[in-house]
């Protein structure tokens, strides 16, 4: 064969001594060639690095094509949204995606995932929030040469990651509401294990400073990201003597308790109360009325980490060895008739 | 060894001549063995039927202890309780779950899915609906050699598949209207190629029926078992001239969509509308107001399936060979705000 030039199927039949009929037998794991043939062929292909297709590559032991989401109890509409965006990329570059459920509280998370990871023998892993926040993680993942990237990474660890800026998001979505004209916007705060909380509560009071407004501490209270937590948060900010005109909960089932409890209340949405949430879930449309939220691009978000990681599983260097590289995409904001001017 | 001890790791040492953590590295995959040991390790442990974990299994390449879960564009928490179900049965016994996105629409879904199984080496399948219906899809499955079960299955194949009465459900929630003193109930149709939509429209018009009432064309309008479908259907139905006082939606997503259409038309629900929906997806809480409708208890269905799954892989017979085996699991309605008696 020439030099540069690409080995084709005749190459390797020529090589192994058998027919291409054979060769695409072995290459593609079919059953009724016998073993020494199959050996024949494979190691005619090693040589040649003939290797046309996933199933070929497996057999040559090089990688097992497969890698693994991390996840804990996300939002239902999350994770199928971030499967949705991994799927597209794994389907056009021959990849399975497995799936990891995990306790992110487990003291033995890290061990355990190494252990999963070898067992499942996948090449890479994608970790969602929470669990790529978890301390010693990515160090112990790193440090045992597994490859992975972070949705919506926060904290201190470097390596690969894809978010949006949740902070500025925040920002613009608690201004959006002050050049409406309203000036008591309580904030529904998220799970304070969650890296977005403190973001997005970041962003909230920086527009209110921006405006000259204090933070008082009867406009915020505390939410766990459920819709539960959404109706208690909402209780206690509508106890309050001067209520506010308008909340913003940090995600779109804070929301809805807070819409709900309104209207126990008798106060209507937008007239009496403008809320608004975070993520646009498909929930936001469903609700009436259709809620003002944040879309944030989930579905995009999976698919350009998955980008990213087998980029990175291409190189053959390892995420920890390099800086910070997180890819931030855009959010939009969505004006619905959940908010309106205050009366 | 006696006969009928079961083997340790020390008798795999002996059997193989190598030391106790020679035995373990290689049973756990773990690198810096050398071949000849290995190949003498695993040898052994055959020889002893000693297999202790998943890993040592996949080595003994008697299974992949891999299964797959194939679907076409479910709702988001159907999807994400269906993976919950399936991998608690999979992490008590040590198999992995990959994903399998198809288009039940594509021409070449039988193919592709036997070629995926066979690059992916799963061990066995687990279909939701619609793609289970998929005509002589489980025929070409069970020629393959391919172990699945079907989650809500209709048609006339047979195989092993988990389900609720969706016939019976509908006809519950129908005479629940009915006894609440309804006498015009609209009903909005879900998928037309979702075996499920036949079943629940069944139900309802089996329930008019028991009460003498007769199945006005007016009072049945077509939905895709999505929101803006839930809306159009909607607009149809209280559009009528006698317009009903009750609509039960085939799902939740529709039934979100004409409480939405309600209350634009300046109705109130459940004062001037009554409400159902089926399925009890997360959305049915958050509504205002929250949502009659039938728990499906999709989680259990997807446990259960994975349970049934795995006693066929165990007993090595195949599903297309069996009569039709289909467990029915309880479904519950849930009796909530958007309904009650006409005024």
């Amino acid at each position: 064969m020439t030099e540069g030039r690409q080995a084709t199927i005749k190459d390797v039949a020529k090589g192994a001594g058998v027919s291409i009929k054979t060769v695409s037998r072995v290459l593609n794991d079919e059953p009724n060639v016998r073993p020494a043939t199959r050996e024949r062929v494979l190691a005619a292909a090693k040589g040649l690095d003939y290797f046309p297709n996933p199933a070929a590559r497996r057999l040559a032991g090089r990688r097992s094509y497969l890698i693994a989401l991390a996840y804990d109890n996300p939002s239902p509409s999350y994770l199928a949204d971030v499967i949705e965006g991994i799927m597209e990329v794994c389907r056009s570059d021959g990849y399975f995606l497995a799936l990891h459920g995990c306790d992110f509280t487990a003291p033995s998370l890290a061990r355990e995932m190494v252990n999963a990871v070898r067992e499942s023998r996948v090449d890479g892993l994608v970790l969602t929030p929470p669990v790529g926040d978890v301390a010693g993680l990515c160090e112990t993942l790193s440090d045992a040469g597994i490859h992975y990237v972070r949705l919506a990474p926060s904290g201190p660890t470097k390596g690969l990651g894809v978010s949006i800026n949740d902070r500025q998001a925040a920002f613009d979505m608690t201004e959006y509401l002050l050049e409406l004209g309203h000036r008591r916007i309580g904030f529904v705060q998220g799970h304070p294990r969650h890296g977005t909380s403190r973001l997005r509560e970041e962003g909230y009071r920086a527009a209110l400073e921006r405006y000259g407004l204090e933070v008082e501490p009867a406009l915020l209270s505390q939410g766990w990201y459920t819709l539960e937590s959404g109706i208690e948060a909402a209780r206690a900010l509508l106890r309050a003597d001067a209520r506010p005109t308008a909340i913003f909960a940090s995600n779109d089932d804070m929301a809805a308790g807070v819409i709900q409890e309104a209207l126990r209340r008798g106060l209507r949405v937008p007239e009496d109360l403008s809320v608004a949430g975070f993520d646009d879930v498909p929930i936001a449309r469903m609700l009436s009325p259709r809620l003002t939220t944040i879309r944030q691009p989930v579905q995009a978000m999976g698919k350009r980490a998955t980008e990213l990681l087998f980029e990175n599983l291409s190189s053959g260097e390892h995420v920890s060895t390099q800086a910070d590289r997180v890819e931030l995409l855009d959010y939009r904001m969505l004006v619905r008739p959940s908010t309106a001017a205050p009366r």
